[in-house]
C-alpha cells in the first residue's frame, strides 16, 4: 500500500485534537436542489465554520500539533484567502504570533479580518514567487514555522475531518464530491472517506478556468496551474507533491464547471437555501448539477462539500433594496 | 383575565397539528452580534421555514384546522408576500385549492412561487379595498373559506408555534423580540412565551416608517398605518383588532429602527452567519443593537425573531463578481 502524507488514524487524531477549537458544521439538505440533481444531496456547510471556512480545520490542526518550545516561536504563512484569517484565529487560539505574508492588492477587508485575529501582515508583492520569497525571509527573522495551506501532512489530516464529521452525521453516502485547488480538502476527504467505508466513490469539482486537477488527473503525472481565469478565486492554486498522489488514487472523476455555473448555483443557493456561500464553494453543488454527473448510475445519496462563505460585502447590493408595496 | 383570540393550548394544539407540515428551524448564535449587542441573542431561523417564512406556521395551522366537508371547498385569500406563497402550500400538502387574490403589480417571481404551489391567482389592482372586495367576490364564486394573513385565531396560534420551539431549545432566555407588522407572530409570541415563563420580558421591532404599532402603543389605541415607506416590505400592514389587545397587554417597548439600520444589519448577519434574511427579518435584530435597547439591564440572554428570508433575486448582486487573484 502507497505510504501518503496523512493516513485514517492521522485524521481521527487531528478530529479530536481540534475539536474544541472548531464548529460542528451542520449538514443540511434542500428538495429544490435534490430536484434538479436527481438524488439526494447532504450539504457539508462549511461556510458555517470558524473564520467562514474549512481552512480553520486544517490551520488549528497544524497549529495545534506543534509542541510547545517550537510553538513559542511563532507560526508564518501566505496567503490572501480563507487560510490567512484561519492560521491567524488558530495561533491566536494558542496564544501565539502569526505572521502573515499578503500580497500588497489583497483587498482591506481581508487584512483587516487577519489583523483583526491579532496577527502580523507582511505585504509583498503579488507574486507566488515574492510571496515565497517574503516567507522565507520572515522565518528566517522570526525563527517561526512556515505553514503550507494545503501541501503539508497536518493540514491534510485537519481539512480530512470535515468528510469525518459529514459521514458520522449521514452514514450511507454512496459518495462525496468536494471543490479541488491545492488539493488540501480533497485529499483529506478521500483518506478519511475510504477509513470509514472503502467502498464510497470519491469526486472533486473544479472550475474550468483553473483546471490543472483534471489535467494532471488526464495525464496521470502533476500539471501545475498557469494564469487561472475564474470567479472561483479559493481554487486557483496547482496541486501539490502531497496531495496529487492520493486525489490521483482515489478519485473517480474531476468535473469542471463553467464560471457561469458558478455564478447560477450560488444564486440558486442563496435563493432557495438561504444561505451565503463563495464562488469556490458553489463549484461542488454546480458540479453535481451538470448532465454528465446526473447520468452516473448507483448513486442515491451524495455528500457535498460546501467549502466557504467569504464573500466581499460589495458582493452583496442591498442597497438599492426597493419596497415592494400593495 | 382578558379574553384573546388564542390561548396558550390552543398553541400547543396547533404546534402538534403543524408539525408534519413544517421545519423544526435550528437556533444560531453569532458571537460578533453578541459582541455589538452586549448580551446573548439566540437566532430562530425562521429563513429556513418552509417558503422561507414563519407564515407557513400559521397557514398550515388554519388549513389543517378545517373540518373535511369546509376544506373541500377550498381557501382564499389576499397576499402579495410570504402569506401567499404559505397558503398555497398549505392547501396542496392538503389537497384543496387556493385562490390567491394578489395585486397586478406583484413580481413575476411572487407570481411564479404561488402558481408553483398549483393556486389559482386572481390579479386585482394594487390597493387595499380592491383587493378585500376581490377575495370577498372569490369567496362568493368558489364557496371557499377565507383565510386572513395575520388577524384570525388559527393565524396567531401557528405564528405562536415558533416561540414555542425557540424557548424548548433554550430555556432560560430572559426575553424574546420580534418583528411586528399585522401583529400575527408578535401576539403568537406573546401567549406562547408568557405560557411557559410568565416573567419573560417581551419586546417587538418596527421600521420607522411603517410605525403604527409604536404609534397604537404609545397611545393605547389601536391606530391603522397610512403611507407606509420602508424596505421593509413584509411590516406595512397595520394591526388587526384580535391583534392589538394581545401585543398591547404584554409588550414591554416596542423598538423602532430606520431602513439604514435595517440594510446595515441585514448585510452584516449576511456576511458574519452566512445565512440570507429579508429586510423585515432584519428588524429584530437592528433593534437589538440599538443604543437604548442595550442599555435595558438584567437581560443577559435574548431570544431573537429572523422571520424569513425572502428577498428578490435581483437583490442579490453577484453576476459581476470579480476574482481576487495573487
Amino acid at each position: 500500500m502507497q505510504e501518503y502524507a496523512a493516513d485514517f488514524s492521522a485524521i481521527k487524531a487531528a478530529h479530536q485534537r481540534i475539536e474544541p477549537y472548531i464548529h460542528r458544521t451542520p449538514v443540511m439538505t434542500c428538495t429544490a436542489l435534490d430536484d434538479r440533481a436527481g438524488r439526494s444531496l447532504f450539504f457539508k456547510c462549511e461556510n458555517f465554520q470558524k473564520v467562514g471556512a474549512f481552512k480553520m480545520r486544517g490551520a488549528a490542526n497544524a497549529v495545534m500539533s506543534l509542541p510547545d518550545d517550537v510553538a513559542r516561536r511563532g507560526v508564518v504563512t501566505h496567503s490572501s484567502g480563507n487560510f490567512a484569517q484561519a492560521l491567524a484565529l488558530a495561533a491566536k487560539l494558542r496564544g501565539i504570533e502569526a505572521h502573515i505574508v499578503m500580497p500588497k492588492t489583497a483587498p482591506s477587508v481581508k487584512r483587516n479580518a487577519v489583523a483583526g485575529y491579532g496577527a502580523t501582515i507582511h505585504p509583498c508583492e503579488p507574486t507566488l514567487s515574492a510571496r515565497e520569497a517574503m516567507a522565507t525571509e520572515v522565518v528566517k527573522q522570526t525563527d517561526g514555522t512556515f505553514i503550507h495551506p494545503y501541501n503539508q501532512a497536518e493540514i491534510i489530516a485537519g481539512q480530512g475531518t470535515c468528510a469525518l464529521e459529514l459521514m458520522s452525521e449521514v452514514p450511507d453516502l454512496d459518495a462525496i464530491i468536494a471543490p479541488i485547488g491545492g488539493g488540501g480538502l480533497m485529499s483529506g476527504t478521500c483518506i478519511a472517506a475510504r477509513g470509514i467505508d472503502p467502498g464510497i466513490r470519491l469526486f472533486a469539482a473544479e472550475p474550468a478556468g483553473a483546471d490543472d486537477a483534471a489535467r494532471s488527473f488526464e495525464a496521470n503525472r502533476l500539471i501545475p496551474q498557469t494564469n487561472p481565469n475564474t470567479i472561483a478565486d479559493g481554487l486557483l492554486t496547482s496541486l501539490g507533491d502531497l496531495t496529487w498522489p492520493i486525489v490521483r488514487d482515489h478519485l473517480e472523476q474531476i468535473i469542471t464547471v463553467s464560471d457561469e455555473m458558478i455564478v447560477d448555483t450560488m444564486r440558486f443557493i442563496w435563493e432557495r437555501m438561504k444561505i451565503v456561500i463563495e464562488p469556490s464553494a458553489a463549484v461542488a453543488p454546480a458540479a453535481v448539477l451538470k448532465g454528465s454527473f446526473r447520468k452516473l448510475t448507483g448513486m442515491k445519496r451524495v455528500g457535498v462539500v460546501l467549502s466557504g462563505g467569504n464573500t466581499a460585502p460589495s458582493h452583496i447590493d442591498i442597497t438599492d433594496y426597493s419596497a415592494t408595496r400593495s
